[in-house]
């Protein structure tokens, strides 16, 4: 929210920034009692009340967030020529995780000095005002305030004093809600006022910069002019002689679960059909994919397009012809429009005239790096981003392009990229990027890198990992609707998936099931791990999913820190929500 | 006034902290246009707002302030135990003068980009803000708003959120006052306020760290420990054995003006007199100084005490002794007053007895060592400070003691310093501390230094000088009363002055010959010059007065810069007031 992001992602210019800033939300007040202060994060963003958004998603280190990217697409309701690129980083949990303390407060912030004798008594007091001191009524006139002000210097055509304005309206109003002063009426009627100004402002900030000519540059036009000069992607000049295995793979950053399974339901019947228009004969179809690629093979794709002749339809012959066996104007339009010469016209014995025409017979990689462009752009995605000025959309950024018929490359362009010949294994492989020989080497390229391509079989080996391993401890996993959607979302999260084991306190047990499990399956994605026996209840123990290969105990440690933490802060509401009588909470 | 300064000098706590922290002053907004945009500060640092003060001093780069050193004495009213100090550099000077541009708007930000590019908006549209467009009203009810949360959160004993508040206050008040908007009584209807909240904030603040027991420690404490192990300095075991020159040297850090001459004149009388009570003949005695170092010079200090003999009239005799002539317990009370046994007992022609004693007769540098730390502890000053955990107090820091009986080193502790046999010269010299082997030694080392340790010999270099500056432009120096104090002043700000004369656009001699001189002499320091003629009016020069060995030319150009940043400043006001009806300043 800082005037260095919120006013300078608008426009065409560039800019580029790093910027320390300490984020004051009142809502995460903790008294100092919750290891993690910092709240987890949805991996897509949007501030209604800054009429901004973008997608995003979060870096886990042992299943606790520690980074966060975003893409911007929009913000003060304009959509960004220039997507802007937010990278955040949860300082204290990455300090905590390198020195291996469980709380924020036994943090060493310098010899001798924790950062609980720094910082807890700014966070006790601090706590202490924003959720149960602050002056409600008092808010509210500052809310009044704040928006006259703000709303007077749009009037005076100074979107930065308005814009200061709105950060301390928006301020005021998490206070607000922080004290649980806000009704849902209320929020709606707030919120409109927040994006109203943000949009106001957004849209004067613009206006000002156009006024002085863009001083620091148009970044789009810039993008356009390099893309301008790299030029069109030539076409493949080899191509296989006997039908060969063929390989198309889309390389993404981290494709959201539910954007995964989109794009492989629209490949499956798209590639489908595209091989039937182009007449190419072959084999087996199959389409599957992780979240960093989508991947089509296809078997013993024929070398070219199948021969095929066109019959068409003309005139009748007694129209086609006048008096002295001339051809019409009706026959001479009719042969334009099928592109055949009057040669080729021939009359059935139904008096009617015919047009035929031998189609083309291309090679299927030029017909395929002509067509299937235009597939791939067709995908749809509930939420699409771009991330080049003036670039390509796409559920998220597109890194590489790989396309192989036998051994022969494809050569077209897709989102920003030119297909290539080579892919990328789990960023943490020796070597993470490697070239691919042909179409048939590729499978094994992934079993040897532990990536496993097939979903259905991955979601398999998940599971059966995730039994034996709640079996180790006399538990069992219940099959429920709910499991059922877990292993869906944490199948289409991980490429190399490995199962690890954790326990925590049993005292956490005297929470209520629904707390717990919610907990594990909705922000934690999970498994909780239930007594096999006839009660069922759930046990001090949870199945994580890792990806890539992982050291068992480091990750089992600082799954269950997070789980701890989260516990802890389920805990905290828990107990203030049993304070208050249920009549309260209406 | 960061919570991180304010709160965290308060207390017997150690605390360090480096903090980039920019800063908002709503009345140095300058809509862009001039060159520096941080207003000069002066060297004592007050804020009645918070009931603080420090003492320190400017450093001024080619007579432009780019550094301010502050040791704090008070904050919230409360005196310091652990005095803090807090260093601040003009980031944007600095780099001015390294990329040598003129103005803030022309330093290269980065590659391609300049500061202006950059800023000059928020420049323009906060100037705007704050000294046109905020609202007065709103602000007064923010005050108002301001102020009831601040008590309300003293009265809850939060004192970090009740700080919150009291810097809102404090921006709003510099807000009002911006704009104009805040008449003399109600100025100090608010700063009593503010000055009220500050003291109840500190205090607060002070309990709770005192509940807590103080969790970083205690700083006095352990300094108080440091100094209990050093001991005590150690006797000299050498003395001269005939008349011999004696050296007193205080090194400081440099002394504002005032308190040296006030220094010198208090050494002056003071030496005169120890040296007499003392019994020590010597012969001239000469006090001097600069602003790094308070000399004392005596010729010819003879090796010891002058021996005296001591007669005290004790009862007559008829008192003294009885019928039997032995002494009465009237006589026996005289000796033990006197110090002196039965056989130094006298009877004179008038009848009354007499004790004689031999004064002892000291070594000079034992008797010195003994007496000097008195004399030296009881100078006085304006305003003292310190500057370590319990410390002594000085006019500013001393940092080293020198003091020679010939060759004979005294040996005696003052001001948290031991004396020894070294002194400092200028802290740009190649070897800025060395060894001085007798006190006879001294005056060559300094002269060679460069160093002028007499005042009226370095008062009378600078004016001929000058004189000689002036004529060499057709010009003179008005021989005024004002003239002979900035004369003193600079005198007492350098020890090795270089004379520099500077130009300015004739173009400011449009503005009052009163603001051009005013800001010449009040401001910077510098001498004006003026046509020799019968008008003897002002010139486009200036004389400024460096210290120590400099560049002419840089150090001309750089002072021409900042006296150019100090006129159009001027003229920005000027301007401003012309354009308000004389009526309106009442």
């Amino acid at each position: 929210m800082s005037p260095a992001t919120f006013l300078r992602v608008l426009g065409p210019e560039p800019w580029s920034v790093a910027y320390p800033e300490p984020s004051v939300r009142p809502d995460d007040s903790r008294y100092g009692e919750n290891p993690n202060r910092v709240r987890f994060v949805e991996d897509n963003w949007e501030s209604p009340a800054l009429g901004a958004w973008g997608l995003g998603w979060e870096v886990w280190l042992d299943g606790m967030e520690v980074t966060q990217f975003t893409y911007f697409q929009q913000a003060g309701g304009e959509v960004l020529p220039v997507p802007a690129v937010e990278i955040t980083y949860g300082l204290e949990r990455i300090i905590m995780a390198i020195q291996g303390v469980k709380h924020f407060k036994d943090i060493q912030y310098s010899p001798g000095l924790t950062y609980g004798e720094m910082f807890l008594q700014n966070e006790q007091e601090m706590s202490r005002y924003n959720l149960d001191e602050a002056c409600v009524a008092d808010h509210e006139a500052r809310f009044r305030l704040y928006e006259e002000e703000a709303r007077r210097m749009t009037g005076r055509r100074l979107p930065i004093p308005a814009y200061e304005h709105l950060l301390k309206l928006s301020h005021t109003f998490n206070l607000l809600d922080a004290r649980g002063a806000v009704g849902v009426t209320e929020r709606a009627s707030k919120f409109a006022t927040l994006r109203g100004l943000a949009r106001e402002i957004a849209g004067l900030w613009l206006q000002r910069r156009a006024e002085q000519g863009f001083p620091l540059g148009d970044a789009a036009r810039e993008q356009e002019a390099r893309r301008g000069a790299v030029g069109e992607a030539q076409s493949s000049s080899s191509a296989p002689s006997a039908p060969a295995p063929f390989l198309l793979e889309i390389g993404c950053e981290e494709l959201p679960p539910e954007d995964l399974r989109a794009a492989l339901q629209q490949l499956e019947r798209g590639v489908a059909r595209l091989l039937e228009e182009l007449r190419l004969d072959h084999g087996a179809l199959q389409v599957s994919g992780t979240p960093r690629r989508l991947v089509v093979r296809v078997d013993a794709l024929a070398p070219s397009q199948r021969a095929q002749r066109l019959r068409s339809r003309g005139p009748p012959a007694r129209v086609a012809f006048d008096a002295a066996g001339e051809p019409t104007p009706a026959l001479l339009g009719f042969c334009k429009r099928a592109g055949v010469g009057l040669e080729q016209v021939s009359v059935d014995d139904g008096g009617y005239t015919w047009a035929e025409t031998d189609l083309e017979s291309r090679p299927a990689t030029h017909a395929l790096e002509e067509a299937l462009p235009a597939l791939l752009r067709s995908l749809s995605f509930g939420k699409s981003m771009r991330w080049l000025p003036g670039g390509a959309a796409f559920s998220r950024p597109v890194r590489w392009t790989l396309a192989l018929h036998g051994s022969s490359p494809l050569r077209f362009s897709f989102a920003d990229t030119d297909s290539g010949t080579s892919t990328r294994l789990l960023r943490s492989a020796e070597e993470p990027t490697v070239e691919v020989a042909s179409a048939a080497a590729y499978d094994n390229i992934m079993t040897h890198a532990g990536i496993q391509i097939d979903r259905e079989i991955r979601r398999k080996n998940i599971w059966e990992e995730a039994c034996a391993a709640a079996a180790s401890v006399g538990g069992a996993i219940a099959q429920t609707e709910a499991t059922e959607q877990l292993l869906d979302e944490v199948t289409d999260l991980v490429e190399s998936p490995s199962v690890v084991l954790g326990s925590f306190d049993p005292d956490f047990l005297q929470l209520p099931e629904i707390v717990l499990t919610t907990v594990m399956r909705k922000h934690q994605r999970y498994f909780g791990v239930r007594n096999g026996g006839a009660d069922g209840r759930l046990l001090p123990h949870f199945l994580a999913v890792a990806n890539g290969p992982v050291s068992p105990d480091l990750v089992k440690a600082g799954n269950e820190a997070v789980l701890r933490a989260r516990f802890e802060d389920a805990r905290f509401f828990y107990r203030g929500d049993l304070r208050k009588p249920l009549v309260e909470h209406r």
